[in-house]
């Protein structure tokens, strides 16, 4: 079985906590105890987020040289390396030391007459209060929007069109090997048909997550995230989890852009494009999501929504 | 023919130019010029420095909060995504849009009983003035030594034993692929049998490039820098070019540790194990230097040292 694993933002950094080197290291060691439980006998590739991580990045470099800051693509590079190697190492701990394992960077291809370049929508770096969101939006020119009672930076997420080190991961998953990619939905680039550049944006990395599952004829593809399924009217007395459904049925309930949306769209399209099933659920059920006993399953295979 | 170049850290940023994201790129972009000329029909592996970088990213750390300082292997990794992509980028650019590229994260084994850890010898970061370096030093407990007239500040270097994602790099290789790798010397990392932890520390790149290079069996392995070739007496009135070397000649005339040293030993060690070509000189001279005519060539087939 080839399984995508894509690795939520809040397997790296829980929401409040600081941005140390140790805080995701710990986390990245509880999600890897996780993954595996799953790894032996699949081909397996980890995909992951980085929105903390590069709004930090952004953070640190503005502390020293505010008139310098380095572009979005450099940073996104720069945490494909870092987080690549905390869960290459973690993970590799976990697994026996025969397992070879690489983490790839990954460059993926935008649109450039994507409408979401005037829609900035992707929140990074950390939370702020209103006040001090909109200081900063002032001083820096940023977009911001609110993410529950709190306010971020937000950055245009146009949607990733091609992974252009495809064939890499594809040939190292048929030697056996453990691939970690698509760090942060890839570093987002253009291509003019002469010349690749990088972007200044962040992809969504449930829509690559789908995109690299996708192109990788991924049997199942596993949105891990901190909640254990989607519910339908989340937060309201009918408030219900569902189980299993078919992607036309689920798109059609509506979900919010900045949390469970994204995952839905990227869930529906892998679902639809293969005829494979996606799954969205909690890190913490992996074996009963891969046994097929937990989370949500999107598939073409169930014909409306179940309900738990 | 398997071609294993090792990029210097001048080859990214030259002395005294600011650290900016667009001078390291243009730099990387006339490296890859360079390279862009021998790539054709051989099997490319392209390791590099990190030195600035690794610096810069820890002095960015300590400006936005100077309590958490990320350690020097997850710097690294850092440093390995944002050069490996800028390479990867532009070499790609001036390749065949056809041919495969991959950025694969390195972790190298150190032993923790290297003498290197007690005497600190690699220089990271930007010069300072002997006063500015041992006012950083008593502040931060770095150690410090001096480079050229300047001073900077040196972490222990320890030998690169073993290089753990060396399959996967093989793999890529036998596909066809370009591949970067061995950023920055490698990910230093120490392995108790159990688990592989990071270590506070740099790997020597010329020394990790040649047990690269070795390992992959690599047919030439050529390390860049801005000499076109090792000269006996530098900056002398005898100063000489040296056009070849048996390894055990050139070993006995003695390099300054912090520049020809660790070129001169990495080559040195790269012809003896393997019976093969190492060659140190400018990656100007790249095509040159490939054909048999430029540089520094050690060789087990050259039995004392040849001057120009």
């Amino acid at each position: 079985m080839r399984l995508v694993i894509a690795l939520g933002g809040n397997a790296l950094l829980r929401r409040g906590e600081a941005m140390t080197a140790d805080n995701q290291r710990d986390n990245v060691r509880v999600a890897c105890q996780q993954i595996a439980k799953v790894a032996p006998g699949v081909e397996l590739v980890i995909a992951h987020g980085n929105g903390p991580q590069v709004g930090l990045l952004a953070l640190q470099g503005n502390a020293y040289d505010a008139a310098n800051p380095y572009p979005l693509d450099v940073l996104g590079a720069e945490t494909e390396g870092m987080i690549g190697y905390m869960i290459e190492q973690e993970l590799g701990n976990l697994l026996p030391f025969e397992v070879p394992f690489a983490t790839i960077l990954t460059q993926v291809e935008v649109d450039g007459a994507d409408p979401a370049f005037k829609h900035p929508s992707k929140p990074i770096g950390p939370v702020y209060s209103k006040e001090e969101a909109q200081r900063l939006a002032a001083e820096k020119g940023w977009s911001i929007a609110a993410d529950g009672d709190k306010f971020r930076r937000v950055v245009a997420s146009p949607r990733p069109q091609r992974i252009f080190e495809i064939r890499p991961i594809k040939w190292l998953l048929e030697k056996g090997s453990v691939v970690i990619c698509a760090g942060g939905g890839g570093i987002p680039t253009m291509y003019d048909g002469q010349q690749l550049r990088g972007v200044e944006a962040v992809i969504d990395k449930d829509l690559c997550s789908a995109l690299l599952a996708e192109q990788l004829a991924a049997d199942l593809l596993v949105i891990a995230t901190d909640v254990d399924a989607v519910y339908m009217d989340w937060g309201k007395p009918t408030q219900h989890s569902i189980a299993a459904a078919h992607p036309d049925a689920l798109a059609k309930l509506g979900f919010a852009a900045g949390s469970m949306g994204p995952k839905v769209q990227a869930a529906c399209e892998f679902a639809r494009n293969t005829g494979n099933t996606a799954v969205i659920g909690s890190l913490e059920n992996i074996e009963a999501i891969v046994q097929g006993h937990c989370g949500t399953r999107i598939s073409l295979d169930c014909n409306c929504i179940v309900y738990r």
